[in-house]
């Protein structure tokens, strides 16, 4: 469809940067934290607040207003032929508690972008543009992550995503009939043509390299796990060096493989240990226990499988040397995904033509398009974010940068769904 | 005084095992757990039936009871001459909260025994023999640990013992005046011409070599240490890794250096990492911050130098090499401490005339002796405790052993009081 688009249209017209800026702050109020961050948990009071007004908004761009079973909103701008698969855009407007003004929003708000400028230039498209905002992205409040496009991609069932409770014992179908967004819509049953989502990187590569526009040809796999090192808890003082089994010490070596797995597997291989738990923990008791976390991202399922592999040999050369008991317990798994090599040339393009510094990344973290890649061509537009920080009240983004991304995303909108209009 | 031993008197004489026994298991039923072992924090209500009991037992001996003013309580016998320096004996009653029988306990009611022998047989000594019971050796609701010897040897003052507090909030005062236990006697005031401690060693290796007395020579010294690194938190699946400042990453090699520097010192070199906080300690999140515990012993001053030194090194490598911020604060620090060759040898000398597999240890464990140490001469007995095991409810200790180490306790009182009754 991409050949539809005439030469001369890119770059022709322009979303309004300030306009954008002005609506990211104004959405930012709802939930701002006293250090200028967001807290607006899913499904609570202030997200309510936020989806209103953001519908608000699209209503009064004429856009027509679904909600789904879990929440999701979908406000369609009409195409010529409105027969036509629609091409959908956005992303989510929960945050983390300490969460920023950008990650998310400014995906929901260049897709609103996006449809105030096609109206303010008349340009009418021949395949309908829906801008979507997905329920729960974050996953802070509820688990899992990803919620509303999980459901959507019947990566699991909307009747578990239901079930599941806060802190608080409150659940998912309580919270979104409370709020009013328990829609009527079965969830999956929305036609999608294509979906683009601009976000910020939320990492440091783009600053790195001063570049505008990250086009993003995939996201990173990653499989979780827990290990478990279980020695015998003992007097730090009385036991002899021979004579322990300290938990900790064992453990020291395969923390450090995780790393070293990594860097192995340069540039997409990522190794973390985030979470340390060391049982008892009392300072003049030897560890009896450790358990750990374990990330391991790559872009190749091979490389992953590989990267697992060589864990488990390390692990096992530690068991042998050891004696203890360590047990390796996958707790999730994400495969690699790759986006449409159609949607995302469009995304290069437009970054080309509109003379923007852009490089090829690959998604270190999972977002919304990850599910909808299942059920249609996908891709993203990253931005960079200052230092590369996110879920961070002090997340940073440049307009400029935001409105660069914005033009790419209306760009390649334009060339996915076809103009008809003055521009044609 | 040795000398004043007749030869004959060695193992002429022994104390009833199925006594001590009993009175063990008696004071054991006070605090009793339901697996088997006790929780009888200091100052409680226990601790105070505890101390009453064994009172009683003491005064059933005819002892003249004194209290000083943190509770140390001591129970005397009379000497020929009762102007000569009290030969003391004792140890502690009160226990960890998932404590057993042994701990402390033995101490004391082996000094107990020891007079009832002494009764039973019409012995009298040529200097008085006093059984003590020292206030909260624990430290687990009042810190310090070995609060009551460490005011009695004048490590700390009266009043800062006082003032400490439990979780709850109340202070060491308004618990022993609770309790009836704050006496009128002034501590340190209080003469001792020697002392002797009997107790289980807590650790594994009179066991592994199969002996039934361990010759106390030392306890180790030791230094405790908070280390804390910081990096950068930030998300693991966008930040590449030579973009990262993980501080976990940073911290192993230093606690790998910690048990590397205690193998380098052997047999008396210990280290431990039994502590460790992670920030903010996320599966996803890369460590922004962790610190760590460190606990360092050694039999000789100048070793536990070297061992600081050579960790200082360590982390100076990791600072450089990282770049990212590392400290090192002492926490705690006790100087190695020898205990009196004199009283040492009237326990090895014991245990060879009683035929008792004997080997010379050093404590790893800080007790109640350290402090008097520093104002009397002194030395212990260690007897063996099943698989090493203490400050647990499963702590275990033979009949036999215990007996063992009571009789090498009476050998030493005796040598070193002088007997001027029918054995003389």
């Amino acid at each position: 469809m991409d050949s539809s688009l005439p030469q001369p249209l890119a770059g022709a017209v322009s979303i309004d940067g300030a306009r954008l800026w002005a609506s990211l702050m104004e959405l930012a109020e709802i939930g701002r934290t006293p250090k200028g961050g967001v807290c607006r948990l899913a499904l609570s009071a202030l997200d309510a607040q936020a989806r209103r007004l953001v519908v608000a908004w699209g209503q009064a761009e004429g856009l027509r207003i679904t909600v789904d079973a879990i929440g999701n909103i979908f406000m369609r701008r009409p195409g010529r032929d409105d027969s036509l698969l629609p091409v959908l855009t956005g992303s989510h407007i929960d945050t983390q508690p300490t969460g920023g003004k950008f990650d998310g929003n400014f995906g929901v708000l260049a897709g609103l972008e996006v449809v105030r400028s096609l109206n303010a230039h008349s340009i009418e498209t021949e395949a309908p543009i829906e801008v979507v905002i997905w329920t729960n992205e974050e996953g802070s409040r509820f688990v899992p992550v990803m919620m509303g496009s999980g459901v959507f991609a019947n990566a699991f069932s909307l009747e578990s995503a239901y079930a599941a409770r806060d802190a608080a014992g409150r659940s998912v179908q309580e919270e979104l009939e409370a709020i009013g967004f328990r829609g009527s819509e079965s969830p999956g049953h929305h036609p999608v043509g294509a979906y683009f989502e601009a976000h910020i990187e939320q990492g440091p590569v783009l600053e790195a390299a001063a570049c505008t526009i990250g086009v993003v040809t995939g996201v990173l796999g990653l499989r979780w796990y827990d290990c478990t090192v279980v020695g015998m808890e003992a007097h730090a003082g009385p036991t002899p060096m021979a004579a322990r089994q300290d938990a900790l010490q064992v453990a020291l070596p395969i923390m450090r493989s995780v790393v070293e797995l990594a860097l192995a597997h340069s540039p997409h291989g990522r190794g973390t240990v985030g979470s340390v738990q060391v049982f008892p923990n009392s300072r003049n008791v030897i560890p009896g226990s450790v358990t750990f976390s374990i990330d391991l991202r790559h872009a190749e399922p091979e490389t992953l499988d590989a990267m697992e592999g060589a864990l488990n040999r390390c692990i096992e050369e530690a068991r042998r040397s050891s004696g203890l008991s360590i047990t390796l317990k996958e707790v999730s798994a994400f495969p690699p995904s790759r986006f449409d090599p159609e949607c995302v040339r469009l995304i290069e393009k437009a970054s080309a033509k509109r003379g923007y510094p852009h490089m090829n990344v690959v998604s270190g973290a999972g977002h919304d398009a990850v599910y909808l890649a299942r059920v249609a061509p996908a891709a993203m537009v990253f931005i960079p974010c200052k230092d590369g920080i996110s879920h961070n009240e002090i997340e940073d983004a440049r307009p400029e940068h935001l409105e660069a991304g914005c033009n790419v995303l209306l760009d390649a909108i334009l060339a996915r769904a076809g103009v008809s209009g003055p521009l044609r």
